[in-house]
């Protein structure tokens, strides 16, 4: 093969891989709306996708692929480079897993959810600790079999967060940690000496059809192209995309909570956000995707918390509010609205976890992660651990397991290493903010004018557009001119809620 | 291989089937909700899995799979015969269009569809008479290829409907046609003397989601398991399915007209019934679908046309629309209902075709292909002699050519020879009532009852439970105990028509 033919070839095996991965996107997300008895089916159907995409991707035509772009590496553009190395990797880390253990780690993965809702419904960590302990020694297994240089917990780490280890989240943590609870420790003061009183609350019933108007207008609002966007309806918001232009979001609408829906269509507009402002000639290729969950929740927790969350932007938030639900704010001034969103809770649940708590949520789930890899917890004492860690890090501790352990559907997805990269949205969303300033973006004036254009576009400048093309260490450097640096996270955080700022004034 | 092993390749490799084809099947009605931007993408993603398919039908591996069951003929079960039987068939049916000509036919009905549009905003068959010329040549070109033995119509009426040819349509049509024409002719001298007076209309408008929830009534009194049905709006009604617990009705509701959607509502509910009636265990396989456009046909106007237009079903039609739409049955009763549905309308558009006049609309566009595919007729003439054939059949001429040739979509998207099977519907209905009759089930007063049970056993049991395991010969055949037979069509419109009878009177 000849360049040309190998780029050629390239094309038609990723335009593969695109039909098979959306695919998956689409029959994932028509299960919002599918009939019940479509369940068999489609999952049948998902599996054979998967195992399909598994085959082209490890098979002998992809290696003869590789090899021929790799004999051609001087004459490839800098996409066909960029798509290489993606696929190169992509390739690699599929194949590091030997087969007969993912087949094993599907089939329990498979076995676990339904347990975990039993385990649920009994509110007994007992009910789900055996799956428990078998996915922690197949993990542990896994490990070990694909990077046997590697700490067990190091490989997943880095599954999920390309990069990552037990050692820079250890630095991360360390750094964070002990400060976000010095501040939470003063709210907690401030709290219960009654200086920080209560805000006023939206006044509802809200109507779930104007709720998805507003949603509607929040993602025009936040500059998501309406072209491009399918809204639906589920339990627990998330985003998907088949490519930059067909991005999905799944939201709820609860009567009698307005902001639990408006908060998450905001979130889930920045992971929207990002994945439709990958370059568009990406689609159909293994770049038109968010590089990695940590920018992807720097795009979402960016819009959520430092968008939504600020003071400046809040008379922009009250009448996005208002044009839908007019009578709801009335009695609610934009000073009221910004106390509202920024209530701080010591509570033992992470899904209606504050800005400032919640990185003390995920350092909880770390810590007990990173003690069953390493064999030094057993699945049997992750309540008490977990209650300890709760009673530690938020004096509170959890009734049962179902507000303890028992809370995330994570591990019982298999997605054990998947929190911390949680915690990575924060900081870096903060160090974007400062590069931003540093490039003359004046970040609060732009909120306060209520137009995001400004913002948006150094993120399509210095992380959106890159999409799969960068990865998280080089987009940092890049864009911020420093490697992850938690500094300006803790700056934001204590600034916010010293006990002098006006968040704690009626 | 010995058997289990050629079984289980068997089941293997038509569950890889089904995940392609459910893909393209939830791919394809996601377009009544995509977002506007998403289009392309689908088209990418389409082609991909349609190729993924044809590589997967057409491959070596198949064919070593068909080489292996062939062998152990002898041991297969009844099942496992049937799916090596159609399997076969669909190989050998892909694999008869040579490669190049099917690349070049796919390439050309793409472009045909935008030249169609084009046509239709100009009003103007020259438009698309050329891109047609194309078409025209190239389906003769295939056929010869194909199936040099056959004439060029033949091949492709038996693409569309197995088993038929110009001469078994010419003897289907050369009793039918002249029938219908005296009959209209009674009927039309009947309005224009004034005897059949115009019937009282239900009064709107009709909500849009009160509609939807109408069709949703209807399917579950149909006898549709909603557990199986998603339901979607669109601009022409259409049903397509993944398997038996899986099907999918694509309905438009009109503010302005209530019927218009709720008789589409009562055909499609006709093909769902039989996609979710076929055999449960024919579900991953080949045989999980309908046998036939015919067949098919006969399933959704038989509730379109024998049920829902049947004087005996009248009231429970009403009752149905009362139950939504109190105010627009009010000063209607069910006599009126029944008069209004049957109304026949002399006019040049197939869409808006009444059940008499439907099959004329059908025989025009079958003498059109036939005389083109003989190269009688030139793509330039077809304005000319369509409107020919409405003056003669239908005393009406097209105004124009959107009213004329370019009402339907089915050429531009390559559908050369599948009109004709719609006109088996009504004639396979009428021999399917009179094998019910036979065998005890009395018609009129099961519909009379409000109770459709009986009847939709008797399918269930004599068409729709074989899915593709029996083709619609042996259906036909085994379900009435004679080959196809028009003479019951025919007397049920001499009887239903007959200008005596109460569907003249007021």
């Amino acid at each position: 093969m000849d360049v040309r033919e190998a780029v050629e070839a390239l094309d038609a095996f990723e335009r593969r891989r695109y039909a098979l991965a959306s695919a998956q996107a689409v029959l994932e997300f028509s299960e919002l709306t599918d009939p019940p008895a479509a369940q068999i089916g489609r999952g049948v159907a998902m599996a054979e996708l998967e195992a399909a995409d598994h085959d082209l991707l490890c098979g002998d035509e992809a290696q003869a692929l590789l090899a021929a772009l790799e004999s051609h590496a001087a004459e490839l553009d800098e996409d066909q480079a960029a798509r290489f190395r993606v696929l190169s990797r992509d390739r690699a880390d599929r194949l590091r897993i030997p087969a007969t253990l993912e087949a094993r780690r599907v089939e329990l993965v498979n076995r676990s959810s339904a347990l975990w809702k039993e385990a649920r419904e009994a509110d007994d960590w007992g009910v789900f600790a055996p799956v428990m302990e078998e996915l922690v020694a197949l993990y542990r297994e896994i490990a070990e079999a694909s990077a046997p240089e590697a700490r067990p917990y190091d490989f997943w780490l880095d599954q999920f967060e390309p990069g990552s280890s037990e050692a820079s989240f250890d630095a991360l943590f360390g750094e964070v940690t002990p400060r976000v609870q010095e501040i939470a420790a003063r709210v907690r003061t401030a709290i219960s000496s009654g200086r920080w009183t209560p805000p006023r609350t939206l006044s509802g019933p809200f109507d779930p059809a104007a709720q998805y108007a507003l949603f509607r207008d929040t993602a025009a609002f936040e500059g998501i192209d309406l072209d491009r966007l399918e809204l639906g309806e589920t339990i627990h918001p998330f985003t998907s995309s088949v490519d930059s232009h067909h991005v999905m979001i799944a939201n709820h609408a609860d009567p009698e909570d307005l902001l639990s829906g408006l908060l998450a269509a905001i979130h889930e507009g920045g992971h929207a956000l990002y994945e439709s402002s990958v370059e568009g000639r990406y689609d159909y290729t293994c770049l038109a995707h968010g590089t990695s969950t940590g920018i992807h929740e720097a795009s979402s927790r960016f819009f959520e918390n430092y968008v939504a969350r600020n003071a400046a932007f809040a008379p922009a938030l009250r009448e996005l509010i208002a044009s839908r639900f007019p009578e709801s704010v009335r009695e609610v001034s934009a000073h009221d609205l910004w106390r509202l969103v920024n209530e701080v809770h010591f509570s033992t649940s992470r899904m209606e976890a504050d800005e400032l708590t919640y990185p003390l949520h995920i350092v909880i789930r770390y810590e007990v992660e990173r003690a069953l890899m390493a064999g030094e917890l057993g699945v049997g004492e992750v309540p008490a651990r977990w209650a300890e860690l709760y009673e530690r890090l938020l004096g509170v501790r959890p009734t049962g397991d179902l507000e303890g352990a028992l809370q995330d559907v994570h591990w019982s997805m298999g997605l054990i290493g998947y929190f911390p990269s949680y915690a990575l949205g924060g900081v870096i969303g903060a160090q974007f903010i400062h590069a931003m300033r540093e490039a003359g973006v004046p970040f609060e004036e732009t909120l306060a004018a209520g137009d995001l254009a400004p913002v948006r576009r150094w993120m399509v400048e210095h992380v959106w557009h890159f999409g799969r093309a960068k990865d998280t260490k080089d987009i940092l450097l890049d864009a911020t001119g420093e490697a992850l640096n938690p500094a300006y996270y803790v700056a934001y955080l204590e600034d916010k809620f010293n006990p002098s700022s006006a968040l704690f004034e009626m």
